[in-house]
């Protein structure tokens, strides 16, 4: 029999690790030989759910061959998400959320995709399809996956099948109040005071080319907003910094609540009246404004930005 | 609610059809507004399939824009084997057996592909798992795809899933004696007394290159050897007309038993003494060798006869 690799995405997250370890032991069940790894260390949330549920974190991989010729996806397809000699590899089962783009294969193989908000919640139905049952750790590990994708069930990516996954897992991993451990758990995600200014900055930011302009935009999760705005001041010094530096007309810095999902989007550069027409909401005494409501960079920044700085060039 | 269309590849055969009809059925359960169309008239298989379980032939369409943007894909997912306006659909459900090739979307999808000898057998197990009734006659024409497609579950595509599936079927369909009726529907698909010679030898015939020689491979299906032995030298003279007249250097006519699961090779052309080294047998006093076994010109014809004129170049 051949031994197959189990992995998400680079960059792991909850849902990669989880989604992992939750395909490789179905498949064992079910007379594979699988091994769950990973495409890099876990974050701090979710080292904090492996603590948690006593877990051990996945060996880290950097590539399948010569160990094996044979792997599973979860969580990703897109081959430049993926493990380095992807190409090398055969692909033979990949359950995933997202859209399918540049996946190709030479033989028939199983695929399971769904619409859903999380990766854990197919491999949900797919235990229960089975009829097998899923052990309360691993239970564990896929309910955070579902916490952490949904942002508790309050991003706009939900379905109702998330929901029911949730309740299921939560009920085997023993978590009595979801609420509650799902808030810790975000929290330990969110760890604001461990890093520095520069770090807040830069750790999850992108640079886009919208209507001539050079534009940096990044986001900072917290539970509380309160962690950054008690640093406001610095934070908005470490951004002139930057964007003097690499000569960005704009830094936008979207600090995200994950519980309330509600968002603070912090302003240097200009111009700021095209940002405020942007989002139909005026900037206050320290180019801070609030946007109820939006999460999502990719979904509900970077689209009215486009079409605003597009119509002013 | 979107209307959307649901249908299988072009020249479509008994699971194409069979899956469009089974799949448009669940998910109208499931509150879809679905229709299931077809992307060319039935085969002969697959009409004679539709006459008994009294069922209308889906209607023909070649474009899904006016009439709907969304769509659903069984039994295929390559573009150039889909409806002629794919890349201005939306795709939003593929049930396939086949591998992946050059299928992207621009967002998350259901997408449910197994290695099973049939897409039919995949929506069986789709049906117990939402836990919904498969009609009598949808199941008849489910049954009859796996037929089809594993020819009476001999191909070497056959899985224990397949088996499983067909047993289930049969069972709903009202089916008693699987055998039987199979036999029948095949031959009808083989009906090689209605078609000429000049058709036999063209209806599915390839072009290849191999070896700096032009080479034309045809495969006909049949119940009964005889059907071809009886007009063989009709049909000789038909390939070596056509041969002269296209300058191959071979034509071969591959005869396949789809009951038996083996083929008769009969040859036109040079060099013979290779495709006697390609399949280590020799040809008789008709230019006819036997194949036991042989069922699939691309995985067991096209791959022995390209190493041994590639060695002879």
């Amino acid at each position: 029999m051949t031994k197959e690799l189990v992995f998400g995405h680079k960059n792991p997250d909850t849902d990669a690790i989880a989604a992992s370890i939750a395909l490789a032991y179905l498949e064992k069940q079910k007379g594979a030989d699988t091994e769950a790894v990973a495409l890099g260390n876990p974050n701090p949330e979710t080292k904090f759910v492996l603590d948690y549920f006593d877990v051990k974190a996945p060996r880290v991989v950097n590539a399948a061959l010569p160990e094996t010729d044979t792997v599973m996806l979860v969580d990703h397809n897109e081959p430049q998400q993926s493990i380095d000699d992807i190409e090398s590899l055969t692909v033979n089962y990949v359950v995933d959320h997202h859209r399918i783009s540049g996946f190709n294969t030479a033989k028939p193989l199983y695929y399971r995709a769904a619409p859903y908000g999380c990766c854990s919640t197919i491999i949900t139905k797919m235990f229960a399809e089975e009829g097998i049952d899923i052990p309360k750790e691993i239970a564990g590990l896929m309910a955070s996956a579902i916490i952490s994708d949904t942002l508790l069930l309050k991003s706009p990516t939900t379905t109702s099948v998330d929901e029911e996954a949730l309740k299921a897992l939560a009920k085997i991993a023993g978590i009595e109040d979801v609420n509650e451990y799902g808030v810790k758990m975000l929290k330990a995600g969110t760890n604001v005071d461990a890093k520095t200014d520069q770090e807040l900055i830069d750790s999850d930011a992108k640079s886009f080319t919208l209507g001539g302009k050079n534009i940096r935009i990044d986001q900072i999760n917290v539970v509380d907003l309160a962690d950054i705005t008690k640093r406001l001041a610095d934070i908005k010094t470490a951004m002139k910094a930057e964007a003097e530096k690499e000569n960005y007309d704009l830094f936008l810095v979207l600090v995200t609540n994950v519980l309330t999902s509600n968002s603070e989007l912090i302003v240097f550069g200009e111009p700021k009246d095209v940002v405020e027409q942007s989002f139909n909401s005026k900037l206050d005494e320290n180019d801070v404004m609030s946007l109820p409501g939006v999460v999502s960079r990719k979904k509900q920044v970077v689209p009215p930005l486009t079409a605003k700085l597009e119509a002013a060039e």
